[in-house]
């Protein structure tokens, strides 16, 4: 087999255990030393690869690889930064392959959600067409698990485990402010288009534990009166309540709920969160005192709270992507199937990316509780896996001591490229 | 020695470690069995006094009042209740005392801030008036840091560490992100008089992390142009910037910045956070992509990351509110001692409650960088001890396992009250 280096990037929104994968595909790489010879990494994403800014991986230590599993974020930059269609950009795309051929890159890991394995997709047919020969391979990520065929997206877990304690502890908190004072407290989490993540606020609530949670999925149209008939039953009941409610709630003339047309003193419009208006409406129709949070960021980059399942499977994505490559394999993604659900047991499989492109998965509907405010026994058995286990990251002076690498560029060898 | 009981009530807002506090209290207590005969708690606070609603924590096990130490909130409810002076109000000291002498009380321990400081100095100076003789001792609590003699206080250092832990995370997430999206982050966090809480996002920035973080306080007069110069500069230099925004930020007359007069599309006024109205900013001024948290209620719940210090000294006051008992004094408050700083050295101290009660401690203005946006090295190693170590709960299923007490009411004996 001829030696070629590997090119590997991360894209879109970062998660907790992104750089996990890193640490797979890295160090997996470089006990196949026959095979790869280096990876590159791209800086801040494919616009790395589109620039020619790639990051020599093989300047960094063994210790500092290793440490990659621990640090949130994407270690070598992320992107936002759709390639177009073959038609519509095709210069994009052959730019990428003469960056590949100008730093002999044979293996390409790109680690994202659906339009990364699109992208990826597409690289590897252009370079059939071209004649050059690389294996793509596509590293599963998304907080928002909704790639298809995988049972689960690395991301995911750690988001819903940081949701899940989150819920209980602030329950915890306004349970004993009830009686004077807070009764209802308000969560905003992330999910503009499925429910994965509010889902997991029902988790704070279990047999030996039961909590007062309403979930305001994006699946569900927010019905006010409902709503509040909910929790208003609920502070009736526990004396408080706690809602967890999805960026992505709209309303019954299918606009956000968070787009309420805010205009401060000079008529100016402002962007508010969807916490405050559900703060708001439970103060307007039932009089009640509230408190409300919007995680935002601090959900998905909180590895301090990571899920080891998570973790593990991050790592195990990397690893199963170049171990793919070697074998020979292109234009597939490893994925992570369920065996079991308890003992909770998962193998990892592998994906045709022709089946992986451009499909969305949503939330199951038999995972939404009847009366749209909670999650069914079906989809508690589907996360508690997902949010088990603690792997707690090294600490320095009472912080997380999360590594930076020297990230140090390749010699560039072509000329400009302006995207 | 004549056997007594004690009564033990948590008091305004609650913190990840004041359930620390209540286990110092009465694993102490059951130490002393010569002495104290059982522990009551007042259920939802002095509220559980005055309506002689008293749970018998003797009901409960080693093993569950041991777990205490692990949970965040009030185990036995708290509650905003201030009574008013003894002239305004003199029936409800007398009532207290009345319940107290039903019950055979002879130990008053009063776990909060500075407002409690006060009730417990007003009861011990009533109950002697009355002839009826009882030890209040107030055990030390709040968030907001700012009770007098005391080096810190037992919660403080635990939202401490949450806040520079998220700030740190978000940190990396939106350095990863700033090349083609989002540049500024913006964390809203509470103190409403004081930045105490605001100064610790500082900490998320260290000499082997850099990270470029804008902090807004309540003690500095918010300033629209030198605060987006701020985060321009930041952006300039590091490509990205986070601002750490206390609540209680004001404009130069004297509003809060987040009281910006926000309508909702009928002209209903809307409570919004000082985060978004900051976000707002960046983006009319500086035309950069924000996202923007708000962490309320997660701050201060957060026992998954609580600071080993912090849950140390809240037993320890505890501990120590019953050996003062035990040993005669009555309107006293165990303080934190600090001896030194590196090696980070404390003892229990004591303050006579005449000097807690109604003296609130500001930060001290040398604390504050001169520009007005970080904090200085003084200040960086006063806060730095109070964040260290971990003290993790113990975990089932993906879940913190915080325990919730059995809180067996104790047989009324005396007719209904009214408050």
């Amino acid at each position: 087999m001829v030696v070629k280096n590997a090119f590997y990037a991360q894209s879109g929104g970062v998660t907790a255990v992104i750089n996990a994968s890193a640490a797979g595909v890295i160090e997996t790489a470089r006990r196949y030393k026959e095979t790869i010879n280096k990876v590159y990494a791209g800086r801040n994403g494919i616009i790395g690869a589109l620039t020619e800014d790639l990051i020599d991986t093989s300047k960094d230590t063994v210790s500092a690889i290793k440490s990659l599993r621990y640090a949130p974020s994407g270690a070598f930059g992320s992107c936002r930064y759709k390639l177009k269609t073959l038609e519509q950009n095709r210069r994009e795309y052959e730019r990428l392959i003469e960056v590949f051929e100008a730093h002999n890159i044979g293996y390409f890991f790109y680690n994202g959600g659906g339009d990364s394995a699109d992208t990826c997709l597409k690289v590897s047919q252009l370079a059939k067409k071209l004649g050059y020969s690389i294996q793509a391979i596509h590293v599963p990520k998304t907080v928002d698990n909704d790639l298809p065929i995988t049972d689960c997206c690395p991301g995911f877990g750690s988001v819903a485990k940081y949701i899940a304690v989150s819920t209980r502890e602030a329950s915890f908190d306004v349970a004993s402010m009830s009686k004077t004072s807070t009764k209802v407290f308000v969560l905003e989490v992330m999910g503009r288009h499925a429910g994965w993540i509010a889902a997991a606020g029902g988790l704070a609530s279990s047999k030996d534990c039961e909590i007062p949670v309403v979930i305001l999925f994006p699946e569900i149209t927010f019905d006010r009166k409902k709503f509040t008939a909910k929790v208003d039953s609920y502070v009736k009941k526990f004396g408080y309540c706690s809602v967890v409610v999805s960026e992505g709630v709209k309303s019954a003339d299918g606009a956000f709920l968070s787009d309420q047309g805010l205009r401060d003193a000079f008529g100016h419009a402002q962007l508010g969160g969807v916490a405050p208006i559900v703060a708001n409406i439970i103060k307007d129709d039932l009089g009640l005192k509230y408190h409300w949070s919007v995680a935002d960021y601090l959900q998905r980059a909180a590895r301090h709270i990571a899920s080891k399942t998570d973790v593990d499977q991050a790592y195990a994505m990397g690893k199963a992507a170049v171990e793919f490559a070697i074998k020979g394999y292109s234009a597939v993604m490893p994925t992570i199937d369920r065996l079991s659900n308890n003992p909770y047991k998962w193998k990892v499989g592998m994906a045709q990316l022709l089946k992986v492109a451009n499909v969305e998965k949503m939330m199951p509907s038999n995972f939404i509780s009847k009366d749209g405010f909670g999650i069914t026994e079906k989809c508690r058995e589907y996360l508690v896996p997902l949010i088990r286990g603690e792997d707690y990251p090294p600490y320095k002076n009472g912080l997380p001591n999360y590594v930076r690498l020297k990230n140090i560029a390749v010699k560039k060898k072509l000329s400009d490229f302006k995207i």
